[in-house]
């Protein structure tokens, strides 16, 4: 409920999910005289309707908005959506909460309700970002902005067994995020956690420069949650601004227009790979459970690879993998 | 001598910068024989012999290369062309440097040639990023990776200053990079340097997230080196990879291959406007001097707006400006 698009978004997404994963079951949590009501009308305008017994309302009116200070919002509306998704995990009713809401507000909430997993300081969020390979993994994208070394590696931790479930890497490489690739090169923190990755069992390729995020060449990147929030924001701006000083330049010429209708189909492409909502949102990690974190903007395709993105947590037991890692490492 | 292109790109670049710019003179530093030949050469291809009278030459041997680390390069190589430049302006010989060498030996050289303006504690790099509206500076792109508050509102007064005297505004608008734009946003950093930013004369619009840097609204941007170094490095690398990835879907169709030879225009002014060649590279302020680092694989045309940043640089005595507001800012 406390997506920028509302309900609407989250309904398509679940039954998209639904129609294309075997077995998967959701659960919708907000108010239900509306939500049953637009269910019914959308899946009867997609022809399934046969998909209805796989998708269940849990009523909860109370909503945390975008403009609400996660910290304050999950003390005080104890019956947000949010909070009582990640409550349905805690029971065993649910196995992982998928949300477009407030994104500090969904990680306060997860930690209140379930806790961190054994051994983890900071939960943090990871995100795919594409490149011209395969997409790398960057941890964390802004849930922890002042960190230590014990952090970064505990992250680097965290997203090696994430993505190596996920993606189905056998030792993904991991990058420390830096402004040059020599040993010794970065701030303090970088440095310190160089070593502290350099000596763990972890497939620790060195540092890793801006410039390599989008080459493809390692699989997942460290960072602290301040940098990795800036890298992220830059991105998606510099890509949002760059598309439109192209369509102003094109928009000066009748050749040039009529050159974008033929292209059309190919920046159509090129779009879907830049598009956040094909990778699935953004995982927590490091809480005792599992939650997916979506873009507010998200459309249905968004949601329905975030659910199918949670479902592959819950499924490859990620959570397990994570504790079973830093325990082996840290023998 | 130490950009990754030779001295070909700086002597074009030279010549470029002569002609365009009334009663501008350059000095070309590097081996005498070899760069007055190529300059000759150079000139008399471009038809623009008339000019020499305006390019000198002063011999040096020794250069710092891309490899080298800066302090042990400036200690060692005390004869290298980027010390012999800084050492020219000392003397009163040149009023400013251009380097598309290494950029840590160039600060350092400067640093140790030339020294601080007074009351300048960190010198830092600022550098233009393109915007949909004007180009925005932002201070520091590398210098400083670890900072304290007191730096990042230095840096908010020279980028300021020269922000002003460069681009003719009035009252730069400065933003704090941050993840946020709430007060209280950000790291402990970001959180102190708000409230030092607050306090200032200066034109403080808060905080600034990492999708605002392209839209133009702010004229300043202030963050620490290592954050902006990763702000500059993952842009160039987004750009180079969407273009990639957007060339690979345009080669699948012969209808887009068609529509891309009536597009190509609109792409060149497109890259135009966000190529770095235009911006005229990077200024080091905080130095008793004038110096700009351009990128290691400048074209001539990055090599003369660097040149042409340099001058103006000096006619409008910015360094005269940063003492003056870090003076009255501090009474």
């Amino acid at each position: 409920m406390g997506g920028d698009r509302g309900s609407e978004m989250a309904i398509q997404g679940a039954l998209a999910a639904v129609r294309d994963t075997e077995g998967l079951e959701v659960i919708l949590i907000g108010p239900r005289t509306i939500l049953e009501q637009q269910l019914s009308e959308h899946a009867a305008a997609a022809g399934s309707s046969d998909l209805l017994g796989r998708i269940f309302v849990h009523h909860a009116t109370e909503v945390i908005t975008m403009d609400d200070s996660p910290v304050d919002a999950v003390r005080k509306k104890k019956e947000a959506t949010i909070m009582v998704g990640f409550d349905l995990v805690k029971k065993g009713q649910a196995d992982a909460v998928v949300s477009a809401g407030n994104s500090g507000a969904t990680m306060a909430a997860a930690v209140r309700k379930l806790g961190r997993l054994p051994g983890i300081s900071r939960p943090g969020i990871a995100s795919f970002f594409p490149t011209l390979k395969k997409p790398v993994m960057l941890m964390d994208i802004g849930a922890n902005v002042d960190c230590r070394p014990q952090h970064l590696y505990q992250f680097a931790v965290m997203a090696s067994s994430c993505s190596r479930l996920l993606l189905n890497f056998d030792q993904p490489r991991i990058g420390l995020l830096s402004i040059g690739e020599e040993t010794g090169k970065g701030n303090a923190l970088v440095k310190e956690t160089y070593e502290l990755l350099k000596q763990s069992p972890l497939n620790f390729i060195g540092n890793v420069e801006g410039r390599d995020v989008y080459k493809g060449d390692v699989d997942v990147i460290v960072c602290d949650g301040f940098v990795g929030n800036i890298s992220l924001k830059i991105s998606e701006g510099l890509a949002e601004a760059a598309m439109q000083m192209l369509k102003r330049e094109i928009m000066k010429t009748w050749r040039a227009k009529l050159g974008y209708l033929l292209i059309r189909e190919a920046f159509k492409g090129f779009k879907k790979q830049v598009d956040y909502a094909e990778y699935g949102g953004a995982p927590l990690l490091g809480i005792d459970g599992t939650g997916i974190i979506c873009h507010g903007s998200s459309n249905a395709i968004a949601i329905r690879n975030a659910i199918e993105v949670a479902a592959n947590m819950v499924r490859n037991r990620v959570n397990e993998a994570i504790v079973q890692a830093l325990g082996e490492y840290a023998a």
